[in-house]
């Protein structure tokens, strides 16, 4: 039976390498790739190669940016008294889009996962401690996931910032806007009875 | 509002020009390359700049082959009597997987589509009925899909190939495999009864 020519091929197993992107998904990629006129497929070509030299990250936050200095940590436009504790560069850009927060970030690079390896040491506490220090933060939210890893990091980061004397604060759990009630899991239920507000 | 960095920004404008893919998808799978190690980026771009250039296509049969001879050609294996007109490369992998078919294929490059601008020309009939004749052939399965495109190119075909003295068939339209009938649509359920077979 005919195979595919060797470089389709490799390029089928590359794509494969992408999130939720299975055998089927990756061969319609690469037979649309097929049909893209050379310069679309050498500019896509180049944006993946060349994706990580041209982005660096903030070593204040850990956030990403240009070359040029860090749009979050600029202290002139952002509330400096606030510290968001975040698990991945992209939850910064999701809880900007929101508009309601206008402080500081800082990047955690990701959860305690003892199964992943992801322990302690990873999550660099020392110098989450200094910038709190340094930048004279007044309050930190922790706006990490509602899993089972986030809940773990945040459980720690509560302990580990209840010594300093600022108020931390972590993200209300409840319903997600616009779901019928029936379609809601017991476990966020029950989070939203146990934090319900009077109105 | 921070914006993501240019270079994330233009990786994700390339990656969402693939099918299927809308801008959270390809921000998903850019902060996924991010975590690649650089020899996958490099890897993966060189497979997609150069995917075209190494893969060509049969002259005969317009099926996709290595640089070698075309696997689809090979009279010395294959049935070169039955001839199965296809819409794009891709069908023949996916006739080939059934191991039903052991005969020659012929890519029309698209399907009659006035709107898009696809016309006779485009399907290069002489070239076809060339094929027909110097091969020999037998009998032409018009496998083309069973979209209203897909049936206005096989009437066209079944015209014009009447004109030869050898049967054409098309592709029998029925119940997909294990499809429950209440879910089936009418247009498909119509074409059943109307084929239906003594058994």
């Amino acid at each position: 039976m005919p195979k595919y020519p060797l470089a389709l091929q490799q390029l089928i197993s590359s794509l494969k390498m992408l999130p939720g992107v299975g055998s089927k998904t990756a061969e319609r990629f690469a037979f649309h790739l097929l049909t893209w006129p050379n310069e679309m497929l050498e500019k896509l070509g180049e944006h993946v190669t060349s994706v990580k030299e041209k982005i660096g990250t903030c070593p204040q936050c850990h956030c990403l940016k240009d070359q040029a200095a860090c749009d979050f940590c600029d202290n002139s436009r952002r509330n400096s008294s606030l510290l968001c504790i975040i698990s991945s560069p992209k939850d910064a850009y999701a809880i900007e889009e929101t508009h309601v927060y206008n402080g500081l970030y800082h990047v955690l690079g990701g959860l305690l996962s003892p199964l992943d390896g992801r322990t302690l040491q990873e999550l660099n506490l020392p110098h989450l401690l200094k910038r709190i220090a340094t930048l004279q933060i007044r309050e930190v939210i922790v706006a990490l996931d509602s899993t089972l890893e986030g809940d773990a990091t945040a459980l720690y980061l509560k302990e580990q910032l209840s010594k300093l004397d600022i108020p931390v604060s972590r993200l209300a759990l409840g319903l997600p806007m616009g779901s019928p009630l029936e379609y809601v899991d017991g476990g966020t239920l029950s989070r939203a009875l146990t934090g319900r507000h009077i109105y």
